[in-house]
């Protein structure tokens, strides 16, 4: 197919990917993955070959592929009016619908919506804020940003510092000196093995009280978690986490900023990760679910309790210095208004505490007497298979064994797209929505084939 | 309308805009904007007026309003593939399509782009390239990065400390001490008046020299300009400035990223405005006229140079840590395709020379000789008229008069839409690039008209 042979070479031409071994690509050593077209949780690529797509993209088609109520409203949009931006007040009936129907959906405390167009840009506007908030109540030296080893809050130079994972920080000088880490929410990676859940609990919010006296608590500006660890390994907190580290917060008046990019609208069973897990938070970032990918939108949503701040400062300072000539493009919203409304009307999210489970518990059945099965959890339309040398003494694979990827490309190869996380051996799975039993037990089945294939 | 009042309740209750007063927004003290509808170089809102976008929304619809053949590629592409994503190598045929023209369009000595969301996050791209590039290269020392005052390169953490406006730094803690500013390149506002242009583009590579000079050259990892300054106040630089300014960071082995997120494809009259102006960049950012903003999409467009280093470093290091959820969306991606062909197929780059040129010779004519017309400037479809208390001696209006705002203000009431540029009375003009000499007439002589009529 000489079509297709040019699309290989004008891709390892021009084309610079992300997340990706350049080099490797450049030079012809890796598979070319031109993908032409998906339905439901399946994707096909340019051969023809169809895959089972266990990780939505990249967690972010919620709704499933090839969804025509949103391609139709994305195509109305662009006949009707692409884009005028939203400075000054400006606004379009996409952009206001989609505005009202996420606070709709947000927690009650909570009171305006910025639109941004991927999570790292969210999260960045969410440390502005933080800084902006804390310069307008006078209290200018308030202004670290803890984050969690393992967090997963972006890639540019600060939203990659409030992640907490090496891959993003190596040889990019990250962290920078605003963001400090504490204790990640992992309790299977707990380092005393001897602890119980609630003492794990009990040790992360100490830890966290001990960063904060050693830093001094009035120059902590805020705390920046996702409900459930996502990049960082596919972890539910463990028992009363959040109360825990709640109670420390607002003993310091330190803001919480919940990253909602993966858990928001629905993936944890309810509707957003904060209420799931008992949070009230301060500032909420939402992304990928927003529109399930369909097109570029994310989100901060702030409390009452910022807005007004941010209200006084704008009458002391006039209009405020921030935003992005993108945000909240109606190209973005109005899939955005399609997709809440069909999350609603084909009742998804209630289907990702039964799929989600069934699928959960089939890994378990099939995998959890695996030796080298150290660990299967998730909640919602969430789960990861974490993999040991030994299960006696937890002792991990060595790093430059690559399991985790060896299972992830190996599943791939039997037409099953999970995700090899990319710190530690661990298989993360986080499918569309709609997923039906019979393609969790597709996922199930080749799980555990693959496993036992590759470890024995 | 009841429907169009709850859209502003609505607007006021729920959405947080950028670059808005956001307190008189809330209480209701500013007008709500709602955007409807646009064809060609006009917009229309909710209430049916409408007007002449002498702004190209924020200078990025560049092909004009309403163009079917981008709407009808978006909606081909949300009908057959809305998403995936392009990480670990994998693209569609329209990323790849567009990467391959992307390439086509940059100076021969570029390699390959990265893409983003918007120039913010471009910018974002381009500091975190540079860092591992000196890196890579064993200079880790090598790593602050030059801007220009009045540079305008984006609102995040970082990008909003390469720009170079007050706006955008105050109550935010910018610029961080990763970014120093040297001389703005605005001849106009040249301390020395007795300063020929010549002296003064000497005087800006000195001063350049100096600056690099005090921090020490291997401190010095870049240095970023917009070709021509844009929100600064939308200044062609003076003769000769881009040849002086590389010979100095040639000298001290320091990068140039251009920012064309305004200039990039057409808006000088040329492709690109590094070739306008003869700059050879390492780095060149993309947004805005790539998709004319019917969707969002950025780039970063890389050397040869750089990318050698790149790929040494995945050699090295392995995968680049780096990439967002929503690079290379297609949905983007389709717009861009369908947005280069068109500016190809209706030969709009040519007009912007032909129409631009009348545009400015027109205010020229009607506006030279008023004693608070100071400068009219710009290059091909980008004029600014900057206003002063007196010719004589060049006496600005005291900020706090809002001079450019009114006039702004006043020419909206007429139908037009100019920007009031942020920093300066400088009334800003980048119309779409399909701009007739009648619609020209229309923008010169409303400006004509408020002109006269606010300042005498």
């Amino acid at each position: 197919m000489l079509h297709n042979d040019q699309m290989s070479q004008w891709d390892r031409e021009n084309f610079f990917h992300p997340s990706t071994h350049l080099a490797k690509h450049a030079r012809g050593e890796t598979p070319s993955r031109v993908i032409s077209g998906a339905q439901g949780v399946y994707i096909e690529d340019r051969d023809g070959k169809k895959l089972l797509d266990a990780f939505a993209g990249l967690y972010c088609v919620n709704v499933g592929y090839g969804r025509t109520e949103i391609a139709e409203a994305i195509s109305a949009q662009a006949h009707e009016l692409a884009y005028y931006h939203s400075y000054v007040g400006h606004g379009t009936e996409a952009s206001i619908t989609l505005a009202k129907m996420v606070m709709d959906r947000a927690p009650a405390h909570m009171s305006k919506v910025y639109f941004g167009l991927g999570g790292s840009d969210a999260n960045e506007t969410n440390v502005k804020l933080v800084w902006y908030y804390n310069n307008i109540l006078g209290r200018p030296q308030k202004k670290k940003i803890i984050s969690r080893w393992r967090g997963y809050h972006g890639s540019g130079l600060v939203t990659g510092s409030l992640t907490g994972l090496e891959l993003f920080h190596k040889k990019f000088d990250l962290p920078l000196d605003q963001v400090i880490h504490t204790e990640a929410p992992y309790y299977f990676r707990r380092d005393d093995l001897d602890m119980s859940e609630a003492d794990f609990t009990d040790h992360c919010a100490q830890k966290l009280e001990e960063l904060i006296q050693k830093e001094g608590p009035d120059t902590i500006a805020a705390f920046i978690g996702e409900p459930v660890l996502g990049t960082g390994g596919i972890v539910p907190p463990p028992e009363g986490y959040w109360a825990a580290i709640q109670a420390v917060l607002k003993k310091h008046d330190i803001l919480l900023i919940a990253d909602e990019v993966v858990t928001g609208f629905g993936r944890t069973g309810s509707m957003m990760g904060s209420s799931h897990y008992g949070m009230e938070p301060d500032i909420i970032t939402i992304a990928k679910g927003l529109t399930s990918a369909y097109a570029p939108l994310s989100g901060s949503i702030v409390s009452a309790k910022v807005w007004k701040v941010l209200e006084d400062g704008t009458d002391e300072f006039g209009p405020i210095g921030h935003g992005w000539t993108y945000s909240a493009h109606p190209i973005g919203a109005a899939a955005g208004v399609a997709n809440l409304k069909l999350l609603d009307d084909l009742n998804l999210i209630e289907n990702n505490t039964v799929t989600g489970d069934y699928l959960r518990a089939g890994f378990r059945e099939r995998l959890a007497d695996h030796p080298n099965v150290g660990d299967i959890r998730g909640v919602g339309m969430l789960a990861a298979i974490e993999f040991v040398e030994e299960k006696d003494g937890r002792k991990f694979f060595d790093a430059s064994a690559g399991v985790g990827a060896k299972i992830s490309a190996a599943m791939a190869a039997k037409g099953v797209i999970a995700r090899a996380m990319p710190q530690g051996d661990i298989l993360g799975f986080a499918p569309p929505f709609c997923l039906t039993k019979d393609e969790a037990d597709i996922i199930i089945t080749t799980t555990e084939a693959v496993v036992r294939e590759t470890l024995g």
